[in-house]
């Protein structure tokens, strides 16, 4: 008889597993920015010099005092003498006094003297007749600072401009090229190593026999890490005997940061891999079975500070429940920031049941409904029905709908949240 | 004097672009599935053979006929003869007839002349005394084809399971391994030339002198480009020559599928890409001037087929319509079927000006705010002010929140899209 589970709600067990994990363990590396998308910093990353580090103008006009231009207007203009033109990419070679201006370029560096710039359009070259001169028309003051960028205005020197466990986005690429960074230390990838048991699971390349599947989940998971940013490392299949898991386990479990189990699918494996967790190091296993669909046989466990988590050898309900515990891991060992998740808002097309106290996740097909564009409602949910071990429920969904522990269902036609897979 | 513009709304701009870009241009390859994590798919996958391929049970128990059980209950159980087990990745060697029944493990096959599987819950096992028939009570009874998945359930032979232009995720690896296939047709990375021009642009690695800055925009359109599934080519930085940009254009148009220029910031560089964009090929520039903060100066074009964008040279300005922009068009040379984008929605903290017929892009910080789970009312959205050319108020944000054309402002409370980036 299989063993009966006590069921922990999915929150409170993430949140045990998490605390056994008392801090990242994975070592920093350091990187060039060029590779770094998608990686997390190590380490908190100050200016070393403000930016921008001299003055710019963030339009095309002219540099002056500010207070030259007060009270100029379309009928009483200020009348400024043009000194020159600053060089892109250089410093000038002269400086404003009062009544002078010089023409610059959007990105040119303000000359001393200036305060302010006057955009191009709210002026007028006028040539004086029998005069070397030229004289800028002024149609409209200026505050002091008006058009400008000031030194240290983006960030100043010294400022924690990203903090350790920042995702690098294109963004901070951007922001670590300004300040002229080349490489970073970056958190390593965490190993995750993936076993899979089962006497029934052949490699995907072989042609199975009745009765025989394809390892999916070795592949599915692998991927999932690899999203997160993790490095899978992929140990096999093992047949159905304890001892030959045992020891594969235990060589994984000393070369990887974190190790995943995918059960063959019957009780008395899915029991095995309890009993393997708990050979391999304290505290063993914390949680086995959780209160959510898919995923009640779930196993999470913690061997001498590694996690170790063994999943259900059902393809859909292995991969949703990565998502809802293998990512949290690997973003924990990441150091990563907390960062809002991907989900929208979408319209619900049927009614759902559900059974309080269990947290559900259903496959979605996300569609463009016509009407409106209020919140959720640009887009309907439609739940894809089928058995939970159907991995093509999942590969033809958009997104996964949760349904809170404490709902007895949905009803068709409520705006629901759905986390983009 | 600068050009005028005649400013197109964003939506209206992007649309006559890729309306120009008839058809993907892009060739497809031959990649390995464990390769293929975030690639899209260059052709229809049909399923090779029904899946499962052969009936299995989804439960622990005994496989029976459906029949045998009619009627059965604690208070009035039926009885059947155990005549053996079904093995794990093997057929069963015996058939069930009627009064008998087999023990079957989750994911077995089940044995011919079966059509259920009664749960072992619900099942009581019996050796009889003085008897060597093993026999076994079942307390509920179960109906034809419960508690089983039948052949092509999932899915049927020859289904198309994968359409062309998907988005290769965790769960399509898994639905591919699932079917035996290792390989798959990929769409080729579409190639994105980059080129930076302005006289006052220099390389990262090197150190600014007064008036210079370091190349930006290089790095965070290529890392955009990475993102969408693109391959990012960086030709590097070009002085404000009409010669010298209008040679290397022509020479990035013929080895990329897509080229950017971003322009050096002064407006006669400006004016200049779409000069340099005008001699490259027909129909040329489509679109100069966009309704939207920040990018107002983008340049879309397409010269024989390739579409070819002038972005600012302003990091944030380039980057935000790098999101517009450059996105859609890799990835309908991806052939990538729509998704929906990675949304949520938050409280705004604050009013924000808008001007009408206007689309502006506001970064904004999001964070937990600590009352309700409501729609939007987990997260507030806390625009990061500052002027639009600063790349840390873009580094330091989470996403961008969308201000319609048509909205002169959003107040504070309201509850708004922010698009994660």
């Amino acid at each position: 008889m299989p063993e009966f589970l006590t069921l922990l709600p999915p929150d409170d067990a993430r949140t045990l597993l998490l605390s056994h994990l008392s801090k990242p363990i994975i070592d920093s590396e350091s990187i060039a920015v060029t590779s770094s998308l998608g990686r997390f910093t190590a380490s908190d990353i100050f200016a070393p010099h403000p930016l921008p580090d001299f003055p710019r103008t963030t339009v095309d006009g002219y540099a002056v005092r500010a207070k030259d231009t007060f009270g100029a207007s379309d009928s009483l203009p200020a009348y400024l003498n043009l000194i020159g033109e600053v060089p892109m990419g250089d410093s000038p070679s002269f400086e404003i006094e009062s009544g002078q201006c010089a023409l610059i370029h959007t990105g040119g560096m303000l000359p001393k003297g200036a305060d302010a710039v006057v955009m191009l359009e709210y002026t007028q070259h006028i040539v004086g007749a029998g005069s070397p001169r030229s004289e800028i028309e002024i149609f409209k003051s200026v505050a002091d600072g008006e058009n400008l960028i000031r030194i240290g205005e983006d960030v100043a020197q010294g400022q924690l401009v990203i903090p350790k466990g920042t995702l690098i986005r294109p963004a901070e690429i951007g922001g670590l090229m300004a300040l002229g960074f080349t490489a970073i230390h970056a958190a390593k990838k965490p190993r995750v190593g993936l076993l899979s048991t089962g006497d029934e699971v052949i490699d995907p390349s072989q042609t199975p026999r009745y009765g025989q599947v394809r390892d999916i989940n070795s592949y599915t998971l692998g991927a999932l890490v690899e999203k997160t940013g993790g490095e899978a490392i992929r140990y096999g299949i093992f047949s159905d005997s304890f001892q030959v898991l045992q020891e594969a386990a235990a060589k994984a479990l000393s070369e990887c940061d974190v190790i995943i189990i995918t059960a063959g699918s019957s009780a008395s494996t899915r029991d095995m891999t309890a009993e393997v967790i708990r050979t391999l190091g304290e505290p063993g296993v914390l949680v086995h079975g959780i209160n959510t669909r898919p995923g009640k046989p779930t196993i999470l466990g913690v061997c001498y500070g590694k996690a170790v988590i063994g999943l259900p050898g059902n393809p859909v309900s292995a991969l949703v429940n990565g998502y809802l515990f293998v990512v949290p891991v690997i973003e924990k060992l990441l150091g990563a920031l907390p960062k809002p998740k991907s989900t929208v808002m979408a319209k619900l097309t049927v009614n759902l049941p559900s059974q309080a106290g269990r947290e559900d996740w259903w496959p979605v097909k996300l569609l463009p409904s016509p009407k409106g564009r209020g919140q959720g409602e640009g887009l309907s949910a439609d739940p894809i029905f089928g058995k939970s071990n159907l991995i093509f429920t999942l590969a033809s969904a958009d997104g996964l709908l949760r349904i809170h522990p404490d709902a007895t269902g949905l009803s068709a036609g409520e705006i629901v949240e759905v986390m983009l897979i």
